[in-house]
């Protein structure tokens, strides 16, 4: 039977870097993890006049849950985390621009002489029965039911090299790669960099658009649950995503196009060895069948994120099947709750 | 009743560029243009022995079918171009890597140490019956088959300023952008900036992935049919593409980020237009509800797509519903036949 | 004796682009020509309240001199144009930003929600006496003397390939580098890709500093006089530029790392021929002895210049002293004049 | 009577990051620090067949001295160090190439198809008495004598959000710039982010070209003095730098653009403060009279540098003349070793 973990942290346990911090819970490889995560702006933006640049404070900015250590995860190995189940824990949600930050607009990083956009909040209502978030206008009247999607922008283990990075950073890590993918029923694989690989977690959008261009998804705190697994070795260089129907890699640098070849070598790379093809061949078959969407174009790196359909494997399996079998202890776990 | 024209160019009559060259075909806007185009080695890799470098000669690489001057339009309007029919016109299609040319490996312009990456040549069998395409690896013995989604690589019209620019760049005259959105069943606007607008297609597609990383598709000679129409003014900054589910922008530039943000803000603007939103409201929206997939990653320009599902849009249609009339155009026409 | 023409066009023989065109004048290798050349405003900006998006038509910018034939230059050849002099005709220059221009400001490529910066013009008294350009603040009465340094931001050939390319762009056929190395005592290399070369020769500055950072510099008519010339084969990639104390190379493309790339490949490549030198050692070399200083950071590609003292070379002369023979062409039609 | 304190760390003393450490020495503002550093290999890398990959072990390169704390330093305010002294502690350094390093191949974050680029390392003969390195190439007889510039690649202090950096990235809070501008006579400025600031200084180069271009310089251990001194208040977005002739910004990002970016709208809001004058009026001048050498673009960031020449400025004296005043307590220490 397998085991079930619950980690609700307190206000002040959050954290906001990856690396160089104590777990708050470690887990046997194969623990169900009921967890809660805070939204990006640590609960404090919960209406219009709410700006983020006056009610939070840097870098208290994009709380994650954790770190959880795994049992005999080693450096060189692989830790899966397995989403069952991400369910927004409040009906509203909250996004916003902010000033020097997001894809159309000047940043610290692609500096200009333009002052700032305005900074402006939207909240959004969540309706868990028609599972939609309502969009509303803040300069006209329109309201646009969208269909709700729940996902972590956020979601890596501590870096390598002794580093601790802020949370809003995705790198070879994980962390804030703020793709849409990042949604119940897939398995994230990260490689394990310090003894226990160290996972957090946060950052729930109950949406999100590809790029997330204006800098922010309709972020909302979650309940969420996931299984945490380990593969010994097979460490990945970035980190990698199953859905029942994809492999997805991701890339996380800049500028964008780095991005999206760290993702696609990586997709030839694993294509080629599942399939047992030489490398060219692996490249003009990925050059083919291959998606390409963008993660975030808007983060301190941006990420893209590699996608091919498991139908282009036949009777192949990615990590020996690990991911059906993390589906199994999922579907076991909900049916017995 | 809809005018019906043909235009099946003579091997010496395909251009190898966009702009400066005389109309092959005058017609009224409205009228179904069925034509031919070769692929993007100009027909010569026939084998997997015919290596690009050595079988075709440059420039005389990506041959388009044009160009096309479409009566009454001016500098300012928008050409539409509906996809009636991509059909490849011969019963396999060719793909290779080639010299200094992919995602993946240095180019002239990514310029570094390495030698290039062995030229290889991949054929593929079309099967119009069950729609696939068959890959067959070079160094084992695998095959899987692919649906077929033929597509044009590249379509566009004379760019301004009098330039005169290769067949396989991307920009805002459109070209090269080669991104598989790019179907049978959409209608794609340019913006005219010469007198007749000089639409020009080529580089058909069996299919292709997103990024298309080794640099070529399943490359197809294709017979295509499209219905050629005007839009007085409102002519866009970079092409445009609207199917049946979305509205698409490109942005065609390097680096890759700001493709993305050539894209996504048209997305926004038009967006915006479409729904009566403020500007940042319009950022909101598309932040959540759009895509943003890769066209290409390889070529003289970069191009991203963005999309926004046309639910988003409740009544509100682009260009007063011209891409409803065209499928009506194309149905008939389909149905005459 | 050398041979000397003078090419001084009507206003309406200026061109604006580079490709496509007759030449105003053709010559044998080693002639000197006397040219005029307009500013990159067309002479149209004459004062502070000639804003440049109203005195100036798209795509009527960066008037060029040209092009001048070279008899027997074919395609594969090295065109080499040795700078005699650059002397500003007028007793003034402007300078300006441009709406959507610039390299703190959001453009067509990096394209983002601000409006433009405020388009606002300076003009500079030149004084030849002093060698000096005043700067005058047009927010407060601050006036700054700078040192005069004549130079031609845009300098090129016909491209490759037929095409047509507008002459605010910087490829690898030349054209707008933007780079204050071209300066009078220098001997530019560019590669001959139709017959006859093409040259065209615009956009003087009384000066600018690296990367042309607000998108213009001191802007100038100029009288100037070169010695066009012609090595047979050589073609090198991107131009060259040699100076008495450097050998130098360029690279125009977008992200800014790849002009860089291109750039420093070619002046690894050149070390290596000259030194005799193994790649990777003249890879060091270049390393530790190269400089590399911004071009533009504006244009529609962005140019890196790789500099290598010519201590570093011994014995060893680029085309065979080329440079030196032109600067005696030049000492001696300076002398007779 | 300026206090002079050292600090020579035993080997295992050597930090490889920026962040997270305590202080090895403490110190008043305006102290003297007579100081050693190893070279980047760690002192591995002792003749030709010493590989860095295979002497060296990751996470353990790039050794960095310190932290030095400086008491009073407040986040906000602004750490000063003046270079007094740069000599190299042996007779030779090395250099090499590096599997996966360097701008003109394939990396971790431009990842291509391509094997690494041979390993190899160059052994320099350091010569005091004439102020020259001696390059000696490993597959021919060629030496080349270059003249020594002795500069640190590294030096920074802790970052802002409590992050941990390796110390081979360069970013606001400073590190692994590698620019040749760090030389002796230079006074730096580095914002204050933690209590202390935290000092750390390495990576000494013999010399370097700019860009870095094979990834490493000619890398020596040093012994360096300098003067560490505290400014109140004024903290720069990013490191800056001043000489006798220069006011000099850096900006370390990517792409190379945004770096470029960074330093020179730095570079344009410290001239307009130093001579009041109106934002666009000293982006202005900045455009006509600074310039725009780059640092590296090997590294994890890229760095370019934006210089503006004093004599710009007349009378106006960055941070009140510190510069000047260090300088002086430089050549009091000098005279009175």
């Amino acid at each position: 039977m397998t085991e079930v973990r619950s980690l609700h942290p307190a206000p002040d346990q959050y954290a906001y870097a990856f690396g160089g911090r104590e777990p708050l819970l470690t887990v046997a490889p194969g623990t169900v993890v009921e967890l809660s995560t805070e939204d990006c702006f640590a609960g404090n933006v919960r209406g219009v006049d709410d700006l983020p640049s006056r009610v939070c404070t840097f870098p208290f900015l994009n709380p994650v849950t954790g770190p959880i250590a795994v049992e005999g995860a080693e450096v060189g190995d692989t830790l899966a985390v397995h989403f069952v189940e991400i369910v927004p824990s409040r009906d509203w949600a909250a996004s916003s621009t902010f000033p020097h930050f997001g894809a159309l607009t000047t940043t610290h990083a692609t500096a200009m002489l333009h002052p700032a956009l305005e900074e402006r909040v939207w909240i959004y209502e969540l309706d868990a029965a028609t599972g939609t978030c309502r969009f509303r206008a803040r300069r006209s009247d329109l309201t646009v039911e969208l269909p709700m999607d729940p996902m972590h922008g956020t979601v890596g283990v501590a870096p390598a090299a002794g580093e601790v990075t802020m949370s809003i950073t995705p790198a070879a890590h994980g962390g804030n790669m703020d793709t849409p993918e990042m949604r119940a029923g897939v398995t994230a694989y990260f490689p394990v960099n310090v003894p226990g690989g160290m996972l957090s977690i946060g950052d729930g959008h109950a949406r999100q658009g590809e790029g997330e261009v204006c800098g922010t998804a309709v972020e909302a705190a979650m309940h969420t649950v996931v299984v945490v697994d380990l593969v010994k070795g097979q460490a990945p260089v970035s980190p990698r995503i199953e859905s029942d129907g994809f492999l997805m890699t991701t890339g996380s640098a800049r500028p964008l196009e780095d991005a999206y070849r760290i993702s696609q070598l990586d997709l030839v790379g694993w294509t080629g060895s599942l399939l047992g093809l030489e490398e060219l061949d692996a490249y003009q078959l990925v050059s083919q069948a291959g998606l390409a969407p963008a993660g975030n174009v808007v983060d301190t790196n941006y990420t893209m994120v590699g996608k091919l359909p498991k139908s282009v494997l036949g009777e192949a399996k990615a990590y020996d099947g690990l991911h059906e079998v993390l589906r199994g202890v999922a579907a076991e776990y909900l049916a017995s709750r």
